[in-house]
């Protein structure tokens, strides 16, 4: 299956998808250039809404492999922006199985996705890699060591940012796709072996983004990059998401998400343009 | 134009909408039923949701009749239901311009709309007045003597619900389809001769029927049938609204919602089964 590319699958995009994925990450009324389609300026669109073309092909990918939902944990997520989203138009995805390691206990899946504007030039393109429970021993290569991404050690970091997310933004940020009810659903997710439903990785992945582009990119769109993380614990809605960048090289801040009771996003990073 | 009826006007319902609108107006995650499609115990609708299927028909009434936008005050609103609010299917609604009163400094326009099943059963009602500025003196009748809706003075309500409303707040509730700049353009705002943009007045009626559906319904939609409000007062996003009622007779509640400066609704009941 490595390498093999699905044919392109069509988002048609428009402001209101753009708004509804703004504030199912968080944003608040100080950031109007993301909420409001004529704002003065202009309207922006989050570089982490990248995420959301890949959701239909991943979705059919993740079929057509006839994965076991309950066997999957997303493990990592990147982005890559080569320009601005644009706020209407239609995007093209193409997906493919990047690769599949064998990790003993499980196999990693990497999937990529490739976004295209409707005149063909490339936008933005994502990877998500799943760790699949159980599916390991089955004599393949354990894949590259990761690169460390740790944030050193008694360094203050060059910024901090608190996120309070609100106990209903889960039942919000779902609205853009991805209803597992593992994220609102109490029975659900205490099956699951949560005591109650926990936010969608890549919504804490969109406030770790938000955080980025305000703090280092002055909410411009275009000096944001890439950005990669590791989803290392749950976060429940209600708790308050604290993202830390240091100043790395090259245009390069290390990343790390936490709560109060837990590291959440690690070995991870945000490139930028300085 | 009086009693002048529209042709049908199909709203293609399901519950991404319904969530949506939940959310528009506040739902919490204690109100799963309203939030999530696979609810324990079935999913709801709120009843303050019979606005929504009108929102087409009459923007297409208002061009029709040619009504200048910035002349126009939503001073009235009412909805009547029939039975609980299906979460899919196609709702039909159809559209008429009830009566027109001559108040002098402008006219009353009373707009009505009649929501129905796809299997033509009625859904629900809703009833629009507007306050259109300058356009009074035509030699009219000035309409009935409304029949006044105080609470009685010095009594305390029977319910009383505070709710608080974030700032960006209505940036969500126009995702449900009422995207005036009013409530996000800061500019705009101001040339209407507002400080900053005011939060849409079916935002605070949604808000306020949350209250009374969880006061005196027990979260029960079937016994949800009538809610009458007059918009007295702009209400800013960051405000607490405080939605008291009283117990009238036969099932009906005076109503009344403040913010720590003013009155915002008045003149107002709901009508439940008891």
């Amino acid at each position: 299956m490595i390498g093999k590319k699905t044919e392109p699958k069509v988002y048609e995009m428009n402001w209101r998808d753009a708004v509804l994925y703004a504030l199912g990450v968080g944003a608040q009324i100080e950031e109007l250039p993301f909420l409001y389609e004529n704002a003065q300026g202009g309207f922006k669109v989050l570089p982490t809404f990248a995420v959301v073309p890949s959701f239909k092909p991943f979705g059919e990918l993740i079929l057509e492999m006839k994965l076991d939902f309950t066997r999957i944990l997303h493990g990592e997520q990147l982005i890559q922006l080569y320009r601005p989203i644009p706020s209407k138009g239609r995007l093209s995805t193409v997906a493919q199985v990047k690769d599949i390691y064998d990790k003993g206990k499980g196999a990693l899946l990497v999937f990529r996705f490739e976004t295209s504007s409707e005149g063909g030039e490339p936008v933005c393109a994502s990877e998500i890699s799943l760790f699949y429970r159980g599916a390991g021993g089955f004599g393949g290569a354990p894949g590259p060591a990761a690169e460390p991404l740790n944030p050193p050690q008694g360094v203050e970091p060059d910024f901090r940012v608190l996120y309070k997310i609100p106990e209903n933004q889960a039942a919000l940020y779902r609205l853009n796709g991805d209803i597992n009810p593992l994220h609102i659903d109490p029975n659900f997710a205490r099956l699951a072996g949560f005591e109650r439903p926990i936010l969608h990785g890549l919504c804490t992945y969109g406030y770790a983004g938000r955080a980025i582009l305000h703090s280092v990119c002055q909410g411009d769109v275009s000096r944001f990059k890439e950005f990669k993380a590791r989803f290392a614990n749950v976060v429940f809605p209600g708790e308050t998401l604290i993202t830390e960048g240091w100043k790395d090289e090259g245009g390069r801040y290390l990343i790390q998400v936490r709560t109060d009771r837990a590291v959440v996003i690690n070995q991870a990073y945000a490139k930028v343009e300085e």
